[in-house]
């Protein structure tokens, strides 16, 4: 059973182009008017492929293709549409899309699986406007409720359910939803492993754990001229001094310890005033969730002595923390034995990045297929992924489908 | 000849009310429609006072009294009403209304000076919104052209010009305008010398000098969990490594060295995304011109060598430059003299910010008078100075305006 690769590459150009950028890359930053236009693009995919769609509160949106045995639990795969500010064309949508690619080769060929199958997409995944990241995952397993959810505010104060309900995204699909049989997911690395080695397919046996925090900082603004070094509350000064130290950490830690300050907003934000006030995230993951509950601890002593020597005051919001997750070992080694029987180099690799199916691994046995990204760029406009590979890994997980559905 | 304290503190307390914020202070930033609000006030108090009112293509506007002898250069005080974004209530508008309290006193006294008096303000000092500050003293003495003046843009790509034509705030006085007799200016200290030191009256000698610039850091935005520590070109921990050197680069020189970093701009700015692109600026200050010549110097070797090792890439722009500048000995012998005259504590010292008396020394004699900020805030709601202090400033301006003008 083969899949249509000219096809799948068609569909990820066509979806590229709601909220694409010039340049390249995509803007569907969850629960915008272009994330909407790109919920409703692959809807009508979904019905003109015959698949019975449901949409949940918080917009997790999920077609269903009947199998032979329509009692039986289905088989799930799925990932996101929501891309960060300047995101590739890749992220997430590969994984849904091949999963409409499966579903329209599966009908060309008559085939009917004894299990269902479905194709779902998760709200909010990316977590670049709203925390926490896989939130509709979260709430699609129970792990997240959905007023909490709905509760969540963007940076200029608009919550997911004013976006949701303002946007007509909300559905009646029953919250939390059915546990598939199992789910599996495909998505490009993100990553450089498996472009600098060459290899074709990743196994991913588990996912880094996560951390993220929101520091406030609140310094004293005063004049740049006539304020004497010795006496200054610098909220900028603080925020560099953070930043430089979490670079140290993870120096210290070493790999595969990463950690990252993407965000800072300064007030007044003038060339000549000392800033009274700064936001920042820290972004922390490691595999081994001691290393990374160490990590984090470390860090946050070190930023509240960096506060106090300056005379900084601090709050601390806790935005998302995930424990490394491990994938189902049998539903893993489906994976790899499909890249096998298809002459496939492949590799066992751990996730860097979080990913919908460590949500719904929770409630049900899963797994992931990964591809390469060139260069390991990703949340880039540059993202890109040969096309050999995009029809590789769609095949695989086809494979992997198959032989879980029968 | 006494001013009238109360009527000043009046005035002060009026225009704060122009812009005001809740909590205290003002945001009256150049060529907004509180500026042009501020303006009209003060305008129409000038026209009250019987004073010739003329404003020039950048909108610099100035107050005339006649003189016995009219032909004769005037003496001129001034200052400005234009705010930082959270800025105090006393920077700048002190010495603009101090001196409409003397043209009043003088009124109500009957007393004619030899010499005309002018009264005026001039546009954008602070710079907080177009680069160079002082844009509007520049202007007047003839070191900045009108058009030059007019292209500068805000960080939402408004120019001045567009500005000045859209509120309808530039006029048809001629530029450069004329020289004065002397230019005299009072000002709030803005630092914590004279407070410390429980002093009256400042005599300023000297004004720092003030280096600014604007730098672009391009990096390569990626993935933050995906993306190896090493292989990183990231932005925002190029910045933070420039901040922190800043700081370290004043302890090194030692005081009176001052150096800022206050504005920070950083996209995407999301916390999962390593940063591909960071503005800031840099502002650094010495009385000793070599000295700031040398720091800057080694400051941006520095920067050149941080960018390079992240392989982070470096755009720089100038922003303003401004040589310390020495006030007029015998200017400065008489505001000295006033305050000593009038049983007040008074000291010798250098300004840490620039003011526009430091643009009209250079076409004319000229001096400052400083009064107290309270615990040296300034660029802040929080900026205060006692009343009593305000009224002492304001009688030896008059003091030495009088000896000026006589």
């Amino acid at each position: 059973m083969e899949i249509c690769g000219p096809r799948l590459l068609t569909r990820i150009a066509e979806l590229a182009r709601v909220g694409g950028l010039e340049g390249g890359g995509c803007c569907r930053l969850a629960l915008t008017e272009a994330d909407k236009a790109g919920r409703a693009q692959v809807v009508a995919w979904m019905r003109e492929l015959g698949m019975d769609v449901r949409v949940d509160a918080l917009g997790n949106t999920v077609g269903r293709r009947a199998g032979r045995r329509d009692d039986l639990p289905a088989v799930m795969t799925g990932s996101h549409i929501d891309t960060v500010r300047t995101g590739g064309i890749y992220d997430g949508s590969l994984g849904v899309l091949a999963g409409l690619e499966i579903i329209q080769s599966l009908h060309e060929a008559g085939h009917q699986t004894e299990h269902p199958l479905e194709v779902g997409f998760f709200t909010n995944e990316e977590g670049s406007r709203f925390a926490p990241d896989m939130m509709g995952s979260l709430v699609y397993v129970g792990d997240l409720a959905v007023d909490a959810a709905r509760a969540a505010q963007d940076a200029e104060g608009v919550s997911v359910g004013d976006a949701l309900d303002s946007l007509g995204l909300a559905g009646d699909a029953p919250v939390p939803g059915p546990a598939p049989h199992a789910f599996v997911e495909l998505h490009i690395e993100q990553g450089p492993v498996l472009d600098r080695e060459g290899v074709d397919i990743g196994v991913v046996t588990a996912v880094q754990g996560i951390r993220w925090q929101k520091l406030t900082l609140t310094g004293v603004s005063n004049h740049a001229g006539t304020s004497p070094m010795s006496m200054r509350a610098d909220a900028v000064y603080v925020a560099a001094r953070i930043t430089t130290m979490v670079r140290e950490l993870t120096a210290e830690v070493g790999a595969p310890m990463v950690g990252t300050v993407g965000h800072m907003a300064v007030r007044p934000n003038l060339v000549n005033v000392v800033a009274n006030h700064v936001e920042l995230t820290t972004d922390l993951r490691h595999v081994d969730a001691a290393v990374l509950v160490q990590a984090e601890a470390t860090c946050n002593a070190r930023i509240a002595e960096i506060c106090a020597v300056e005379g900084v005051g601090l709050q601390t919001e806790r935005l998302a923390s995930f424990d490394p997750f491990s994938f189902d070992p049998a539903t893993v080694g489906r994976v790899r034995a499909a890249a096998a029987a298809r002459g496939l180099s492949h590799r066992d690799m751990v996730s860097g990045a979080g990913h919908d199916a460590q949500i719904h691994g929770r409630v049900a046995p899963a797994a992931m297929v990964f591809v390469p990204s060139v260069g390991g760029i990703s949340h880039n406009i540059e993202e890109h992924t040969e096309d050999h590979h995009l029809v590789a890994g769609a095949q695989v997980l086809m494979d992997v489908m198959l032989g879980l559905a029968s």
